[in-house]
C-alpha cells in the first residue's frame, strides 16, 4: 500500500510507525502544515517522504486524515477528485458532523473512523507503534460505504490487533463524550482549581498516584480538545450537567452529614468496574 | 524493632512487607478485628503472628495504625498505657481530628504521618512491598513530639526510601483535600454518571486510557473513604465549591461558543504539568 498521512503528530505518526512496524506499507508519504513537524517526522523516519501539495495525495491507496477534527472538515475538499479505488479514512474524536460533511462525490471511499487510543503528549516526538496494539477503533456509517474500501481498512485494523466495534455516528458522539470528551473537560476542571490555589506548588508537592491519573489528561492539546468540545457541543452539554448532578450529591451527603447514602452511592460507582 | 501494625489491609500489610524487606523489624504483630484479614495476612506472611487484645501491643517499640480514620480516633483509649519508649504512628489521610483527638499522655509520643501512597485496591491481598518507595510521607504537628520518637520513625522513612515532608495537621487537611480527596469524590462522580446511563456496558466497551485513569479510584473502599470526607468536611465542601464553579466554566464556554476562552482555560490547566 502506498499510504498517505495527514497530520504527522501523535495519532498519524503511532499509525505510520504501526504500518511500517507490521509491513503493511511499501511507502508513506508525510502531510502537514506545520514545518517543524514535516522536519521532525522525516527524522524520526516516520515517513519516507513528504508531499508538497495535496494534489501529490489524490492517487494513493490509503488517505489518513489524523488532524484536529474542524481541520478534518476544512480539508475535506481537496480529496474529491481520489483515485476510484482510494480509500480515505479520518481518526476524528467526533464523527456525526464529519460525517455530514462528506462530500457525495466520496462517500463510498470514505471511512469513519475512532482509534480508542491516544495519550497526553503530543507531536511527532511523541509518536510509539505500539499505540493502537489491543485498542478498539469504532467505524460508524458504514453501510455508506464501498464493501471493498471497507474490507481494506478492517484487514489493516485487525492485522495490527485492534478490535472493531461498529455504529453509527450519532451513537458514536455519545459513548466518545462519556468515555473520552467528559474527562478529559473534568480533568482540566481539576487541574485549574490547583492553579488557581494561591499556591499551587506546595499542594503539588503532595501528589501520589490519584492525583497524578487525574489530572494526567489535563495536558492535551488545547486546540484540539476545543475543536472536539465544539463538535460534540450537544452531548458535552448534556453529559456536563448530569455529572454536575453527581456532583452535587456528594456535596449534598457531606453537607446534610448522610453518610451512610454516600457509602451507597460510592458502592453503586465500585460496580462499574465489573465492566471494566 | 518489635513492631505492631493495627490494620491488615493495604496500607498496614505493604508497610509491614516493606519493613522486613529492609531488614528493619524483629518481629511483626498483628491486630485487626476481622478474621479473614488475620488469617490472610498470616498465610501471606505479612506479619509474625495475630495479638489477641489491645494490651499485647502496649510494650512494643513502634505500633502503627493503618486503619480508617473514625476507628483511629477510637482506638486511641487503647493506646494509653504504653511504655513510655514507645512510638505510635497513625496512618490517617486526614490529621486535624486526629490531633486533637491524641491523649495528652500519649502526645509525645504520637507521631501522626500520612505516606502519600495508595492504590485503588484492599485488604492483605493489596500489600506489595514497594507501596511507599519514592513517596512523600507527610508528618504533622511534629513539634509536639518527643524528639527520639521523631527521629525513630524519620530513620525509617528515610531508609525505605520516603521523602518527609512537615506541615501542621490543618495546612495537611487542605493540601490532601486537593492532591487526593477530591480526585476521588470527582472519580466517583465520574462512575456514578456511566452507571447511570441507560446502557453502560455498551459505553465503558469504549473504554481507554483516558476514562480507565479517570475512573481508577473509584474502585477504592467506601468504608474509608466515607470517614475521610466526615473527617476532612469543611474542606472538602470548600474545594467542591470551587471545583464546581471550573465545571460551570467549561459548560459555559461551550454553551456560549466561547472557544477561544476555553482555550486560555485549557492551557492554564497545561500548565500544571511544569509543576509535577
Amino acid at each position: 500500500l502506498r499510504v498517505g498521512i495527514v497530520g504527522l503528530g501523535l495519532i498519524g505518526g503511532s499509525f505510520a510507525k504501526t504500518l511500517k512496524k507490521y509491513d503493511l506499507a511499501s511507502e508513506i508519504i508525510g502531510y502537514d502544515h506545520n514545518e517543524d513537524h514535516q522536519e521532525e517526522a522525516m527524522k524520526l523516519g516516520i515517513v519516507d517522504s513528504i508531499a508538497k501539495n495535496t494534489r501529490e495525495l489524490l492517487g494513493l491507496d490509503l488517505i489518513v486524515l489524523a488532524i484536529p477534527v474542524d481541520a478534518i472538515i476544512s480539508f475535506l475538499p481537496n480529496l474529491v477528485n481520489i483515485a476510484d479505488d482510494s480509500v480515505i479514512m479520518d481518526f476524528g474524536s467526533t464523527k456525526e458532523l464529519i460525517s455530514k460533511a462528506i462530500p457525495e462525490k466520496i462517500r463510498k471511499n470514505f471511512i469513519l473512523a475512532h482509534p480508542m487510543a491516544g495519550k497526553e503528549k503530543f507531536g511527532p516526538s511523541a509518536a510509539v507503534d505500539d499505540l493502537y496494539e489491543s485498542m478498539v477503533v469504532v467505524l460508524c456509517d458504514t453501510h455508506l460505504n464501498n464493501p471493498k474500501a471497507l474490507n481494506k481498512v478492517e484487514t489493516i485494523f485487525s492485522t495490527i490487533d485492534m478490535r472493531i466495534v461498529k455504529m453509527d455516528a450519532h451513537e458514536h458522539d455519545i459513548h466518545a463524550c462519556y468515555m473520552s470528551h467528559l474527562p478529559h473537560a473534568i480533568s482540566f476542571a481539576l487541574a485549574n482549581c490547583v492553579m488557581n490555589h494561591e499556591d499551587p506548588k506546595s499542594i503539588v508537592a503532595l501528589a501520589a498516584g490519584g492525583f497524578r491519573d487525574m489530572s494526567r489528561i489535563a495536558k492535551s492539546s488545547p486546540n484540539m480538545w476545543s475543536d472536539i468540545f465544539k463538535q460534540n457541543r450537544e452531548n458535552m452539554l448534556e453529559s456536563i450537567g448530569i455529572y454536575e448532578s453527581q456532583i452535587k450529591k456528594i456535596k449534598s451527603f457531606i453537607e446534610n452529614e448522610d453518610y451512610d447514602q454516600m457509602k451507597e452511592w460510592m458502592k453503586k460507582a465500585n460496580r462499574l468496574h465489573e465492566l471494566i
